[in-house]
């Protein structure tokens, strides 16, 4: 089951995951999610020589999956500044010629790679960047919606906080409760098939596309937020607070990882601590939702066995007197996360 | 003087300030600093019929204003959401016929607008966007510069920022301090002739934008930074806090106009005390410069009589336990703000 999301985007499916020609995992974020998240839309992978990461699908080249039914190569890759590498030029060129469209979620446009560009339009095939903010996005006014809101907030990037979303996405319909999945950022978007990147915005706007994502609704109906970035990231530490004010959650879920004591990808910058993150975005959330609180805490135990991450779990749910759950993990501890989430 | 800065825009001058057709002097911030710290360059104002707002040079039509010198018209408006409004058109077509270049600072880009663009090209004139960033911002590293930062911190936009830097360049400057204003928006940038629209850079690159703008530099050199909207802003926290940690400021002035008790332009929105905006900016700060302190608060003392001025000040200072000063008066309390930002 994939979370239900508006449809402002109409992507060609089944997908070709694409890794470009990566060797470390937390890049592959992107092929991850929609392996986790929309699995039914995904035929197969491919890569270049040298890739050492893997989604566990079959490797197939793109004549391979339009032969599988595929009808687009979707970069399953988010490097640091979102460019895409001179290395992936042969493969992404074999695509077009093999009838596949190309998505992409990087910073760098396809349409702005003349030879992309040049060889999609000789071989009839598209280029969609579904990192393309909609136009007329207005400022934030800071107006109080109607429905209730859940934002998932994080310590570092790649930690946990769209998987958090999307699992209480699951959780909350499973519930009988009407929830919309809110995409902010590339994955989250080609698994929802809508949503704003909200880092793609320009600064200024950045708080009216969170307002824009999720409007006003009914009174019991809940939108759950992806967050991104951190409060405490030193190059998208605006970006997250653009997206807590423009939110306006009624709740958070601190997002975090035991044992990562670094922010990924910027040397000298320890990592906050739950309780430092969880009093801060309660701190700053309270100035546009004064009835802002946090449900608990959602931990990525992934390095765990599974002894480790209950007694872990077990310990801080005792230490935090809150709700502390590896959504990827579900059991009681998950349930009591999502009644947490659901009950003020 | 007009404090020195990058010379990355050779700007066509002296000046026509436009005011547009506004009926609130908070909107004509942009033509009040270039009346106040570029004058030299500025040969008069224009308006649409009905505009109450007044800088106090002498009215001059476009013809008028190109027989005394004027190179290029200047929008000297910002408006909410940055936009070019219709009823300005017949004053811009008019300034191109009479030979001018127009410079603009709003999000709306001068270019896009296909009647200016005709008109440009039949009189042979430019359309000169300064609010258009550079291309190729890195994302931020986060690493520590070498040299001295200085950034103003406000309780919300239009409160004195852009002024308090712009007097404490002055003021090093007249001390014998190497120091340069880095102007962040669009007026600080047509005063100082460079800088980067910090607003206008894609949310995920504002914080590498802020880190480009004030390079390394020798130990004793200061940048001192013009700050933007304020961290409890509902629509512009995110551009101040990637602004806050991208600047790595050693130094903080807290910039506030006594009296004023709600968010411009924001219904329902308080304005947040010294104190707090105080402890926010410097826990936030930490981030990036573990060392950062505030050496003191800039009032904007414009709407009261000299001695109420006088009196707000010294039981300010002595509240506070901080140098209170309001730059646009100068004196001895000014002279102490200077003192306390200079020495640690």
């Amino acid at each position: 089951m994939t979370p239900s999301a508006p449809a402002n985007l109409a992507l060609p499916q089944p997908y070709l995951l694409f890794l470009g020609d990566i060797t470390d995992a937390e890049y592959a974020k992107t092929a991850f999610g929609l392996r986790d998240w929309a699995r039914e839309r995904c035929v197969g992978e491919y890569a270049c020589a040298g890739t050492t990461v893997t989604t566990g699908l079959p490797f197939l080249t793109p004549v391979e999956a339009t032969a599988k039914g595929a009808r687009a190569l979707v970069i399953g890759v988010a490097n640091e500044g979102g460019f895409i590498a001179d290395a992936w030029m042969p493969a992404l060129l074999s695509a077009l010629e093999a009838g596949l469209d190309i998505i992409s979620g990087m910073h760098t446009r396809l349409a702005d790679i003349a030879p992309l560009e040049a060889a999609a339009a000789h071989n009839g095939r598209r280029l969609i960047d579904v990192r393309r903010p909609p136009q007329n996005i207005p400022i934030a006014n800071g107006r109080k919606r109607s429905g209730k809101r859940l934002l998932t907030v994080g310590t570092d990037c790649a930690i946990g906080k769209k998987y958090t979303a999307l699992a209480l996405t699951r959780a909350f319909l499973a519930r009988g409760i009407a929830t919309h999945f809110r995409a902010t950022g590339q994955t989250g978007i080609l698994i929802a098939g809508g949503g704003i990147p909200i880092d793609a915005v320009v600064a200024d706007f950045a708080a009216g596309a969170a307002e824009t994502l999720s409007p006003d609704a009914a009174d019991d109906h809940w939108d759950i937020i992806e967050g991104q970035g951190s409060l405490l990231h030193p190059a998208y530490s605006g970006v997250s607070l653009a997206l807590l004010h423009g939110s306006q959650p009624d709740v958070v879920v601190i997002c975090h990882e035991p044992g990562r004591d670094r922010i990924l990808g910027v040397p000298g910058y320890s990592l906050s601590t739950v309780d430092e993150m969880m009093e801060l975005a309660l701190r700053l959330g309270r100035r546009t939702n004064p009835s802002i609180r946090c449900a608990g805490v959602s931990l990525n135990t992934a390095h765990l066995d599974a002894d480790s991450a209950e007694r872990l779990l077990a310990q801080e749910t005792e230490r935090l007197r809150l709700a502390v759950a590896d959504p990827m993990r579900g059991g009681a501890a998950f349930e009591r996360l999502v009644e947490a989430c659901i009950t003020a």
